[in-house]
């Protein structure tokens, strides 16, 4: 039964790994949630059929799909392998229905200390890719990642330099801002609103834990930790803001050792303020 | 014997924690040091006469004082504390003979999620503490630390903030730049150009490791992580730096548990090459 206060509001399924795509799309839809954000591991497991027809049954909308592949290698073999590795996400995030295709760009190739070097692969990357997503109706969803995944993650890493990418590259690309990666930087306000409304694909939430014991694998659920949610949730009324909003937790040691149900539950319980359309808050 | 190669290089003495300050300068003079690094506990634990009398004998410099107290705090009696606490620090910062006092201004106060009004009070704090800096004859050392730390520790993490800051507050206040902490950011560069030489009071080095394994205690030496050092000493270069180095690595996992005398000549092979003078480069 879709609730209407959670029809923007979608689970990345990375917080319910637990379960399988048709499985988790079945108990979000169950819980009354309006969307899901899918992997393409976790979709390649069922296949497209099967997933479309899961989504069809449900009604679940498709914020966007996780993730490109990297695109700061240098020229050569590999980093067409990599680039054919996108254009064939691409085309699967307009089969799945999706938006756009969530880009973690990649961060220093093995052996490299060259940031800036990788910087100017990542975006001669994202221009390459530029024509085909247009083609395939899709976006690229520019995800600046938080400054600890600037080695191994993304070196994009500010929204500043999203907006930047995005002034360039023109309406096919836009932003998926994580209050996760973003909530520090004294810029996040201004910047939300230099993107504007419509550059924003998706908006994810999450929270960051005092202490994080993990870099990786210990992010929390919304109100466990620091980050000030109603107020970024103001900055995006401000904006006029009314995309989706996804909750990611990658939580190895506590939300993926818990029964999805519980998970769903709790999300809901703790989301639904920040999800609801202005006009109903 | 001092070495002309390290006349501008110091150890935080934080790299090699077993040491008593009194050892450790001592230890770090053998070495051919030019300096050290110091930390307010580390010199209350022998006292200051005591630590007078060994830099004295060694003639190394004291490039910083570790640390602030945290300026965040909302007013009222705790935050009275930590200002006359501060005022302490700057008086053993002019008693020790180091030109700036590392401010590491604190991040979210007890229950806050409230950045924007830590960073206020930060702002206010720095204020309040100019004079007292001035009377004293020292610098207040602005270090932006990375921004995993700006819940917990500090949330002044860029150098755009501290320049920002510097600029606003005038030549009392200076920046202490750790690569460790600012490696990432796209404007690393452009902001030590507007900077300037003179506005940095001291120079830190370590290394970002891949994995790692622990947001506080894995720092790398330099060489052994991603970090670019030849290339960001070459952007010191260009702005005619001449103030210190100093190495400073947390590394519970691997460097603190070595001998000191190895720490020292292995920081000594690693970073030879980036604290020599332009002229002798």
């Amino acid at each position: 039964m879709p609730d209407p206060d959670l029809r923007r509001f979608a689970l990345n399924q990375a917080t319910i790994p637990a379960l399988r795509l048709d499985a988790a799309i079945a108990a979000s839809a169950r819980s009354g949630l309006g969307g899901i954000g899918v992997w393409r591991d976790r979709l390649e497991e069922i296949g497209l059929p099967a997933a479309k027809r899961a989504l069809a049954e449900t009604g679940l909308f498709v914020p966007s799909l996780c993730k490109s592949a990297p695109l700061t290698e240098p020229e050569g073999p590999d980093r067409r392998r990599l680039m054919e590795d996108n254009r064939r996400a691409l085309e699967q995030t307009a089969e799945i229905g999706a938006d756009c295709l969530v880009m973690v760009v990649g961060g220093l190739p093995g052996g490299s200390r060259d940031l800036a070097d990788a910087r100017a692969w990542m975006r001669e990357g994202l221009e390459e890719l530029i024509p085909y997503a247009r083609e395939c109706g899709v976006r690229l969803g520019l995800e600046p990642l938080h400054p600890m995944y600037a080695a191994d993650r993304s070196c994009l890493n500010l929204l500043a330099q999203a907006n930047d990418l995005c002034d360039a590259l023109g309406p096919q690309a836009a932003i998926v801002a994580d209050v996760y990666h973003c909530w520090w930087d004294p810029d996040f306000k201004n910047q939300l609103r230099r993107a504007g409304a419509h550059r924003i694909a998706s908006f994810h939430l999450g929270d960051w834990l005092l202490p994080t014991r993990d870099l990786l694998l210990d992010r929390g659920m919304v109100g466990d930790g620091v980050i000030d949610h109603a107020r970024i949730r103001e900055w995006l009324f401000d904006i006029d803001y009314e995309g989706p909003f996804e909750l990611e937790i990658f939580s190895e040691l506590d939300w993926w050792r818990r029964d999805p149900e519980e998970v769903l539950r709790i999300s809901i319980e703790r989301c639904r303020p920040l999800v609801t359309a202005k006009e109903d808050a």
